[in-house]
C-alpha cells in the first residue's frame, strides 16, 4: 500500500506487476480477499471514524458546504454498510473465465472468447470516503488491481480504509500492489494518473462534471465517463393514463438527483388535454418547477404553474424537482425529439400500442429503452449485476449499467494439433 | 454521396441523420444494398479503372515507389474481387439485432441485451483504393452509415468507387447519407473528421503507423487502431519439435510484412540444442536475419548466421524477414518476456505440457492466445467472421479481429407493464 510519498507512475508499475499475478487467481482467493476486507473494517471502525474525524474538522474549517460534510461523515452504521457492500460484491458470479463464445473452425482449431480482467483500473473519485471500498471491491472481484485516487477533503479517511483495505487483501492472498491509494487529491496527481500509458488500463471518475472535464482534458489512457442523463418519458396516444402517471411520477420524483430521472415529459396530442392537467398538478403539489411548450401550457388552461420552456430547457439535465414538458403529434416527432435532445441514458414510452413501442425501441438511440416502465430502472442492482460502478451513454464497451463484466476484456485461447496457415 | 466541397461537418451530419433510419432497417434492404453496390461495380468497371488511371498518372509523375503504385493499381480483376467481397459480406449473419443477454427481473420486467449499430463510423485509409468497398460493406452490412477518407494519391478512384457505391446504395433504398467520402485527403480533413463530436460514433484507421500518429494527435472520437503486432512463439521443454518447428516457419514466413507474423522465437533452454540449428537453417534458407541472444547463439555453434540481439530487437515489429530469437528457462520467463515486450496481439506456446499451456493461456496479456498453433490464424477470415476491418490491440470494446459485431454496440429493451420503481 503506498499512501504516502510514492510516485503515481511507481504505484501504478506495481498495480501492473500485481495485475499479472491477479489474472491467474481464482475466484476464491479473490472473494476470500473481499471478505477479510469487510471483516477488517468492521475491526477498525474505531480507527476509520477517528481519521474521518479529522477530515471533518478540516472541512468544516475550510467552510464545506452541510451536504458536503454529509458525503464525507462516516459512522459505524456507514462502515458496516461498506463492509457488508463488500461481502455482498463477494457472493456475485465471478465474471472472470466467463466464456463467451466458442466454436471449432473448419480446419480443427478451438475457439474460445473468454472474459478476463482489464488489468489495472484507476478510479478517481469525490468527498465520499465509501467509494474506496465500493470500487475496489468491484475491481478486486472482476480481477482487476484497482489504483484509487481520492480528493483531497477525505484525505485521512481514504488513506485509512484503503490501507485496511490493502493489508487484508494481501494477508488474504492477494499480490502487493492490487490495492493502491494515490496520496494527494490534486489535479496534478490527476493529471499524471490519467497519462500512464502501457500501466493503467481503464479510468473511471466518480463524481461530478467538473471532475469529468478536469480528465477529459488531461486523459491518454481510456476512460469511462459515467454519464448524466437527460432522460425522456413519452406517454403515447394510446397509453394507459393511469399507468402513464404513475411512470412519471416515479421517473420525476423518486429520485430527482440521479442520471437515470425523467427530465423531459413528452405526451401525445390526442391525449394532451385528458393527461396534462392531472399529472401536472400532482407534479407541481411535489414540488416540481414545469417549463411547458405552448400546448403543454394551454392544456392546462395557461395555469401560472407551468412557464413557458426556452430552447435550453429540452438540453438540460435538471437534476432537480424540475422537468420540461411538451406535446408531440407523432411516436416519430418523440423519437426525433428524444435523439436530438437525450444524452442517450435512458428513454421510456408509455403506449398500449405495439407499432409505437416497436418504433420507439429500434429508434431510440440510448443504453436503455423502456416500454411501460419507468426510466429509474437502470441500474446494476436492479439490472441484477449486484453492483454497478457507474452507467454510461458511451456506445463502445460499455453501455448501460458498469457492472463486473464491463470492468473485463476477453481474449481469444485458440488450440490446435501443430496447425499452420496454408 | 458528398465528393466535392461539401464541408466535413455537413457531411458527418448527413451521416448521422442516416444512420437513423439505417438503425431501423432489416437486413434484407441491407444486403439487397451490397449486392447493388457489387453489380453496379462490375457494371462501371471502364469508369473505375478510367479514373484509376488517372491517378496512376499523377502518382507515377509524382514519383511514386513501386510498391504503392501496386497497391494504388485497379484492374478488371480487382473490381471483381471487390464486387466477390461486397457479396460475401451481404451473405454473412446479421449482427443487428442479435439477443446478446437476456433475462426476467424478479419484478417481472423483461430486459433483453440487443446488439445495434454504432450510428457513424469513419474510416480513413491509405493508397489501396479497395479499401472504400471493403469498409463501405462492413459498416452498411452492421447498420452502420459510413463516411470515408481516403489518401489524396487515390482520390480520382475513391470518388468514383464511392460515387458508383452510394447511388447503387440509395437506389436499393438506403438512406441518402449512408455512405459519404470527404473530398481531400490532406491531415486537415482528418482532424475535421477526428472531431466531429456528437456525429461520428467511431473512427477507425486502417494504414500504417504515421496514419495512427496523425490520428492519435487529434481525436476526439472514439478510435480503434487496428494495431501491428509483435508476436511470439514460444517452444517448450516438452514441445513436439517437428510441430515446433512447422509452427515457426509458418508464423515468420507464411506472410511476414502482416501483423499476426511472429517477430520473436523464444526457445526453452532444455530443447534449445536439438531445436535451434534446424529451424535456425531453415529461417536462414528462408532469408531471413536472425538476432539472437547469447544462449540462441551458442546453440547453433556461434555461427554467422546469427548476430548478436540488441535490446531493442525485443521490441522490435520488423514486419519483414527477420526474427529475434531467445532462449529461456521456463515457461514463467517465457510469458514475462512476451508481457514485457509483446504488444498484446497474438501469442503461441508449442507444449505437450498441459500445464504449461494452461499457464500461458492464463497469464499471457495478448488479444490471441495459440496452443499448438500458428499465430498467422488471427484474423476475421480464419475466426469465421468471414471479413475484418483490421485487430484490435486494445482491451476495451474490441479485442484481436474487428468483425461485423465489433462494429455494433448494444442496448438494453426493457418492457414492463407499469413498472415504477418503489
Amino acid at each position: 500500500m503506498a499512501t504516502t510519498a510514492t510516485p503515481v507512475a511507481e504505484i501504478c508499475a506495481g498495480a501492473k506487476r500485481a495485475s499479472r499475478t491477479l489474472a491467474t487467481l481464482g475466484s476464491g482467493i479473490r472473494n476470500s480477499a473481499l471478505e477479510a476486507i469487510a471483516s477488517a473494517l468492521v475491526q477498525s471502525t474505531a480507527e476509520i471514524l477517528e481519521a474521518n474525524a479529522r477530515d471533518l474538522e478540516a472541512g468544516r474549517e475550510s467552510g464545506l458546504s452541510e451536504a458536503l460534510i454529509d458525503r464525507l461523515t462516516l459512522d459505524e452504521r456507514r462502515v458496516e454498510q461498506m463492509a457488508a457492500g463488500a461481502r455482498k460484491i463477494a457472493a456475485l458470479p465471478d465474471p472472470v473465465g466467463e466464456v463467451i463464445d466458442g466454436f471449432r473452425l473448419p480446419n480443427g482449431l478451438d475457439v474460445r472468447k473468454v472474459r478476463v480482467p482489464l488489468g489495472v483500473v484507476a478510479v478517481v473519485y469525490e468527498a465520499r470516503p465509501n467509494v474506496t471500498i465500493d470500487a475496489a471491491a468491484l475491481c478486486l472481484k472482476s480481477g482487476n488491481a484497482i489504483v484509487l485516487r481520492g480528493s483531497s477533503t477525505a484525505s485521512h479517511s481514504n488513506a485509512v480504509l484503503a490501507g485496511i483495505a490493502a493489508a487484508a487483501a494481501t494477508d488474504a492472498g492477494l499480490p502487493e500492489g492490487a490495492l493502491s491509494l494515490v496520496a494527494g487529491g490534486g489535479r496534478a496527481e490527476l493529471a499524471e494518473l490519467a497519462t500512464q500509458t502501457g500501466t493503467i488500463d481503464l479510468i473511471i471518475p466518480r463524481g461530478g462534471e467538473g471532475l469529468k472535464a478536469a480528465l477529459k482534458g488531461v486523459a491518454t489512457v481510456p476512460v469511462i465517463y459515467a454519464a448524466s442523463g437527460n432522460c425522456h418519458v413519452y406517454v403515447d396516444a394510446t397509453a394507459d393514463l393511469e399507468a402513464a402517471q404513475a411512470i412519471v411520477l416515479n421517473a420525476k420524483l423518486q429520485r430527482p438527483g440521479v442520471c437515470n430521472a425523467a427530465e423531459t415529459l413528452l405526451v401525445h396530442a390526442d391525449v394532451a388535454d385528458a393527461f396534462l392537467p392531472g399529472v401536472l398538478d400532482a407534479l407541481g403539489q411535489a414540488g416540481v418547477t414545469l417549463h411547458g411548450d405552448d400546448r403543454a401550457r394551454a392544456s392546462v388552461g395557461g395555469a401560472a404553474l407551468i412557464d413557458a420552456a426556452t430552447d435550453d430547457d429540452w438540453d438540460t439535465e435538471y437534476l432537480a424537482l424540475e422537468l420540461a414538458v411538451g406535446v408531440v403529434d407523432s411516436t416519430a416527432e418523440a423519437i426525433a425529439h428524444i435523439n436530438a435532445h437525450g444524452s442517450g441514458h435512458s428513454e421510456a414510452i408509455v403506449t398500449r400500442d405495439t407499432e409505437s413501442a416497436r418504433t420507439f425501441q429500434l429508434a431510440v438511440d440510448a443504453a436503455c429503452v423502456y416500454v411501460n416502465a419507468s426510466t429509474r430502472f437502470t441500474d446494476g442492482g436492479e439490472f441484477g449485476m449486484g453492483a454497478e460502478i457507474g452507467n454510461s451513454t458511451q456506445k463502445l464497451h460499455a453501455r448501460g449499467p458498469i457492472g463486473l463484466r464491463e470492468l473485463c476484456s476477453f481474449k481469444y485461447l485458440v488450440e490446435g494439433a501443430g496447425h499452420v496457415r496454408p
